[in-house]
C-alpha cells in the first residue's frame, strides 16, 4: 500500500511539473496576445515551443509510463486517484503517438502562422496567410496519421477536442441543424425585422469596460483570482484556479462587441476558477471537455445574457451610463435588438440560430482540407461560396471572411464543432436549472446571479474531468446530448420575439 | 571538423532551450509584479520554480557537460564559439555545485518571501517578513557552502553577481568611499541648501507617464521591442533583445519618483535591446556583468539625466506639460533641485553621493548575516542604527527602512555592491565618451541622444559577455576600475552646484 502511495506521489509530481510548463506556456501566450511588442514574436515562438516540448517529454517519458502502468488497476488508491490515473493513461497513450520533434514543430509553426495571420489581417489579404495555413494543414495530416484513424483523417483530430467525436456522428447532427434551423431562419426572414441600429451609436469605451466588469462581478467572477484585458480576439486562459484571465475587445461604435464577449468569456472563466485546486495538474483538476467548457460560456452569454430577466436588472443601469444613447430605447426594444436574427459574416457576432451555420461551414471546410478534396489555395473561394449558399451573404473581404478566426493559426482543426455541441449542452443545462432552481428568473431579474454560478459550480465545475461530456450531461439532465432542448429553447424564444412584432 | 560543428550545435541547442525556460520564467516574473491577481501567487511560485529547475537540469546534465568538455580547447571552432564554450564551462562548473532540489527550493522560497514582503509592506511590519528572510538566509549560507569559499561565506555569493569580487577587495573600496565621500557630504551640509519643494507639487500621472515615454524614445529605446508598465518596484527584464520590459512607478505628488527611475531602467533596457540576437541563449548574447549593466543605467540616469545639457532640451518641454507647476522655476533651479544632496531614507531616491552609503549599509549587513555575527531578528535594529550612524537619519518605520528593497526576497545577497561598482564604471565611461565624442554636451542640449546610445552600443552592448567588467572597462577607457573618475566627476559637479549658491 505504501509503495502505491509513493508511486502515486511520483505520478502526481510529474503531472504537476508538466502542468507548470503548460501553464507557463499559457502565460506566454496570454502576454503574446495582450501586451507583447511586435519584435518579441520570434523568440516567443521558440520559447512556447520549448515549454510545450518539455511538458510533452515529461508526459511521454518512460518513467511516467511505468508509473501509470504500475498504478492502473492496482489496489491501494482511492476513487479520485483511480480516476486520475485512468485519465492520465488515456492521455499518455494519445500523447505518446506524437514524436517530440513533431510537437515542437507544431508549436513553432503555430506561432509563425499567428504572426502571419496578424499581418494578413492588417493587409486584408488571405494570400499572405495561405502558405502558413498550407504548412499547418500538412502538419495536421501528419498528426492524424500519427494518431491513426479508421474512417476519416478528421476523426483523429476531432477526438483531440471532443473525446470520441467522429464525422459519422457529427454529419447527422449538422444535418438536423440544416433540416430544422433552416426553416426557422427562413420563417424569421419573412417577419418584420427588429431594430438594432442603436447598438451602433457612440459608446465611450471606458464606460463599456467598467460596465462589463460590473456584470462579471455580479456573475461571481473573482477578481482576486483573475483579470480582464484587451486583445484582438477574445479568449479565456487559465494559469491555475487562482489566476484566470479573460481577454476581450471593445468598439466605440458597437455596444455588442464587448458586452456579450465578456459575458461569454466570463462563463468560461467561472468554470476555470471553480476547478478543484487540490487536483492541480491532474485530470480531476481540469475541465471535462471543450464542449462542456463552451456550454458554460454559451449558457451565460445566451440563456442568461440575452434573456429578458437579466436585462430587467441591468438595462436601467446601462441606461444610467449611456442616457443620451439609450433613454429613447425601451427594455423590450433593447431585448429584441440583442436577439435580432439576421445572417451575417462574423461568427462571434452571429445570432444564436445562424451561429451554427458558421460552425457548419468551418466543419465542412476542415473535413475537406483534411481529406485532400480541397486545397488551401482554393480555401477563400470555397469559404465565400459556402457563405453565399448557406447564409445568403458573400464576404466582401478577407478580414470579414476567412481571416476572422484565430483557430487555424494554432492548428486547432476539429475545435469548431465543440462550439455547436456546447450550445446544445447549454440549452439542456439551462432547461434543467429552470426546473431545479425555484424562482430562477425572478432572482435573475433582481440581479442575483450567484446562486446560478453556485449551481453550475456544484453540477459542473468541481467535477473536473470525472465524466465525459455525454455522461456529465446525463448525470445532470437525465439524458445525453439532445438537440431538441436547443430547438425547443430557440423556437420558444424567437416565437415571442418575432410574434410580438417589431417596435 | 564536421563533428566539432555538430557538437557545437548540440551545445547551442541545449543552451538555448535553457534560455527559453529562463526567459519564460522572466515573463512569469514580470507578470507577477505587474498584472497578476493576488490569488495567483501560490501556483506562480511553483511554476517559476519548475522552469528554473528544468533550466538548471539542462545546464548541469551529463550530456551538456560532455559536450563542453569535448569542445573546450578543441580546434575547429571560431573565436566567438571558443568564447561561448569557455564561458559556458565556467557557468557549468558553478551551476553544477548546486543540487537540483536546492535550486527549486530557493526559487519557491523566493516566491513565498516576495508575497510575505508585499504583506509586510502593507502592514508596515518587518516582523511579518522576518521568518521568511531568516529561512532565505539559511538557504544562502547553504548555497555559499555548496559553492565553497576560502575566506568569507559572502565571497561565494558576491562572485555570483560580480565574477571574482570578494570581501577583501570590496572592503577597501567602501573604505575609500567613507574616507573621500564623507567629507564631501559634510562640506555640502554646511552650504545653503538648494530648493526642491517644487518636485512635490501636483503632477498628473498620465502626463508624467507620457513624458517618460518621450524621453525613452529620444534615448533610442525601441518600443517595437519593449514596453514600460507599472510595478511596485521599478525593474527591467528581458525575454530576448526583441522584447525588453521596463517597469516603474508613478506618484502624483513626487515628480522624481517616475522620471529618473524610467531613465535608469531605460539605460538597462538599451543594453538588453543591444545584445546580439544571433547569440540568443549563449554567453555572447548576455550582458557582461551586473556592474556593467548598472553602469548603463547610472550613466543615463545621472551623467546624462541629471545633467544641465539634457534638461536644456527637455525642461522647456516639461514646463509645457506642467505650466502651473513649473513656470516659476528656472532651468537652473530645476537642475540644482534634482541634484540636491541630502541624506535620506530611500536608496532608489538618494542623491548620487549619499547613494553609496545606502549600498555600504546593505553590504555590511549582508556580510554580518552571512558570517552569523547578526541574526535576522535583530536586523531591523541593526539597519536603523547604521542609518543613524552613517547618514544621520533614523527610519521612522519599516516601509521607509528595512522593507524598502525587493532584493532579499529573491535571495539576492551580494547584489547591492554592483550598484556602487556600476556607478563608478558609469563615471569612467562618461568621462571617456566626453573625450571621444565631439560636441557631446552640445548635441545633448539639442535633444540628440541617439549618438550616445550608438557609442554605448558599439563599446558595451554588442560585446555581450566577451569581457569581464574590469577588462571591458580597460578596453574602453584604458584602465581598470578607478574610483577617482567618480570622485572627480562628483567634486566638479557639486562644486558648481553648491558654489553658485541656492536660489
Amino acid at each position: 500500500m505504501k509503495d502505491r502511495q509513493k508511486s502515486y506521489e511520483q505520478y502526481q509530481s510529474i503531472s504537476q511539473k508538466a502542468a507548470d510548463l503548460n501553464y507557463a506556456a499559457a502565460v506566454l501566450g496570454w502576454d503574446q496576445e495582450t501586451y507583447m511588442p511586435p519584435k518579441g514574436f520570434e523568440a516567443r515562438g521558440r520559447q512556447i515551443a520549448t515549454l510545450s516540448t518539455q511538458a510533452h517529454a515529461l508526459l511521454t517519458s518512460d518513467t511516467y509510463k511505468q508509473l501509470l502502468l504500475e498504478l492502473a488497476g492496482s489496489e491501494g488508491l482511492d476513487e479520485a486517484q483511480v480516476t486520475n490515473v485512468q485519465l492520465s493513461l488515456e492521455d499518455f497513450e494519445k500523447a505518446a503517438m506524437l514524436p517530440e520533434a513533431f510537437v515542437e514543430e507544431l508549436a513553432q509553426a503555430g506561432s509563425t502562422a499567428f504572426q502571419a495571420w496578424i499581418a494578413a489581417r492588417r493587409a486584408n489579404d488571405y494570400q499572405l496567410f495561405a502558405p502558413h495555413l498550407a504548412h499547418m494543414i500538412t502538419l495536421k495530416k501528419k498528426q492524424a496519421a500519427y494518431y491513426s484513424f479508421e474512417v476519416h483523417p478528421y476523426d483523429a483530430l476531432l477526438d483531440e477536442y471532443e473525446k470520441g467525436a467522429t464525422v459519422a456522428q457529427l454529419d447527422p447532427l449538422f444535418e438536423s441543424i440544416r433540416q430544422e434551423l433552416s426553416p426557422l431562419l427562413q420563417a424569421i426572414a419573412t417577419k418584420t425585422q427588429v431594430q438594432d441600429e442603436f447598438f451602433y451609436r457612440q459608446f465611450d469605451k471606458d464606460k463599456q469596460w467598467q460596465f462589463s466588469l460590473e456584470v462579471l462581478r455580479k456573475m461571481g467572477f473573482d477578481f482576486e483570482a483573475g483579470r480582464q484585458d484587451y486583445s484582438e480576439h477574445p479568449f479565456t486562459t487559465s494559469f491555475a484556479p487562482g489566476d484566470v484571465r479573460i481577454t476581450t475587445r471593445v468598439q466605440e461604435q458597437n455596444l455588442a462587441a464587448l458586452l456579450w464577449s465578456s459575458i461569454h468569456e466570463g462563463g468560461h472563466a467561472l468554470y476555470e476558477q471553480g476547478l478543484p485546486e487540490s487536483e492541480y495538474g491532474l485530470p480531476l483538476g481540469a475541465a471535462a471537455s471543450l464542449s462542456i467548457h463552451e456550454s458554460q460560456s454559451r449558457l451565460w452569454e445566451n440563456c442568461v445574457g440575452r434573456g429578458l430577466p437579466f436585462w430587467a436588472h441591468f438595462y436601467p443601469r446601462l441606461q444610467l451610463q449611456f442616457p443620451d444613447q439609450l433613454n429613447d430605447i425601451s427594455l423590450q426594444q433593447f431585448y429584441r435588438g440583442m436577439n435580432k436574427v439576421e445572417p451575417s459574416l462574423i461568427r462571434t457576432e452571429a445570432d444564436e440560430l445562424s451561429y451554427h451555420f458558421h460552425v457548419m461551414i468551418r466543419y465542412e471546410l476542415e473535413k475537406a482540407l483534411l481529406d485532400g478534396s480541397l486545397n488551401p489555395e482554393d480555401l477563400r473561394d470555397a469559404w465565400n461560396a459556402k457563405y453565399e449558399l448557406l447564409l445568403g451573404i458573400r464576404p466582401p473581404n478577407d478580414v470579414q471572411g476567412i481571416l476572422q478566426d484565430v483557430h487555424w493559426c494554432h492548428g486547432s482543426f476539429g475545435y469548431f464543432p465543440t462550439y455547436t455541441l456546447g450550445s446544445f449542452y447549454a440549452a439542456q443545462f439551462w432547461q434543467q436549472a429552470v426546473q431545479e432552481l425555484p424562482d430562477l428568473n425572478k432572482k435573475i431579474s433582481a440581479g442575483e446571479l450567484i446562486f446560478l454560478k453556485d449551481w453550475l459550480r456544484e453540477k459542473v465545475h468541481v467535477q473536473g474531468r470525472r465524466y465525459r461530456s455525454e455522461a456529465l450531461c446525463k448525470k445532470i439532465t437525465g439524458r445525453g446530448l439532445d438537440f431538441n432542448a436547443f430547438l425547443h429553447y430557440a423556437k420558444q424564444k424567437y416565437a415571442v420575439i418575432y410574434e410580438e412584432g417589431a417596435q
